[in-house]
């Protein structure tokens, strides 16, 4: 019955990069394994006919307070990029890549590398320099990183990552479940803890 | 600087109702006073060009769940109303006019006993016959609460509050501003926590 906790983020998702610091540690603490699943958000926003929070201008000024003072509370550096919110197709693929052929462990630490970049150093993951860059500082030759975003085998394997989570009912990010049971945000962090040091509750 | 704690509440809201429970005991754990604010989320989700997340139907069969498991999370009684959401203006007007006619406690007890209606008994507040005998119930002249919904006196102070709501960058509920900073949302609670208790973070 123990089971990993699926977690769904995406590189460019502040509340994933939050969740993402906390995970590994509470899901050790209660004998969980983590399964990531590097996904784009703005395909299951799409698919749930929705849209990011900060494309609402009012509701921007607030998630950009929140996602700063979210980092603060949880005891975390944080920069907001600029441009944000960033493409992160290319992050992703070299995930999948990274998962497939090394392990969810090379996954894991390519997920930790790829969101510290974006959100303690403001890095823009999109820019192809910039992303070999992060890729050789976190062991990855930046050739194959980039020979593997441009290849249609891991183009499509987000592709179906990403119809796999929307299968999955997921529609935004951080999105995590525990046992089949679906939790969305960040937020849910007391509500995950408890689910899995005493059981549905 | 020990400024009240300004709420924002929907009746139709459960997260509302969830954080309405506990509002009380942390404000007065940590000396302060609440301010209740009875707005109409329809209003304030339209000025930000937003919806309810239940108008998603994706988001809405994960939201139905989470309601209810968040409420199971906090200890309490819960019931989703049937048909969901609700108008709630009636009962807002009746709010308004008890907190400038009688005061924030008369307010207080209005709040808990329509919130507790709607969420623990799945009473449509929507229905004149209900809202009255809910008000009945509540000590509140059920004559008295009909001629007061219906008055524009008090129609007119209701769409000035959700006037005054938006222009204080209130987007959803439940919304909290304190001293100045503004949380949404009931898991936002230990945010708030920490700032009435600490200090800003």
């Amino acid at each position: 019955m123990s089971t990993p906790i699926r977690f769904y983020f995406d590189f460019s998702s502040p509340y994933s990069y939050i969740a993402n610091e906390w995970l590994d540690a509470l899901a050790a603490q209660h004998g969980r394994a983590v399964e990531r699943h590097a996904i784009l958000l703005g395909v299951t926003f799409q698919a749930a006919e929705l849209k990011s929070p900060v494309s609402y201008p009012i509701k921007r000024e607030y998630s950009v307070r929140d996602f700063a003072r979210s980092a603060r509370f949880h005891g975390l550096d944080y920069k907001l990029p600029d441009p944000f919110p960033i493409p992160t197709q290319n992050a992703a693929r070299v995930f999948w890549w990274l998962k497939d052929s090394r392990g969810e462990a090379a996954a894991a630490a390519w997920a930790n590398a790829g969101l510290r970049a974006v959100f303690q150093r403001g890095l823009p993951l999109n820019d192809a320099a910039t992303l070999k860059a992060v890729a050789a500082e976190a062991g990855i030759d930046p050739a194959e990183a980039e020979s593997v975003w441009n290849d249609p085998v891991w183009k499509d394997r987000l592709k179906r990552a990403n119809e796999a989570a929307i299968a999955a009912g997921v529609f935004g990010a951080p999105f995590f479940i525990v046992d089949g049971e679906p939790f969305w945000g960040n937020d849910r962090r007391p509500q995950i803890e408890r689910w899995v040091a005493s059981g549905a509750f």
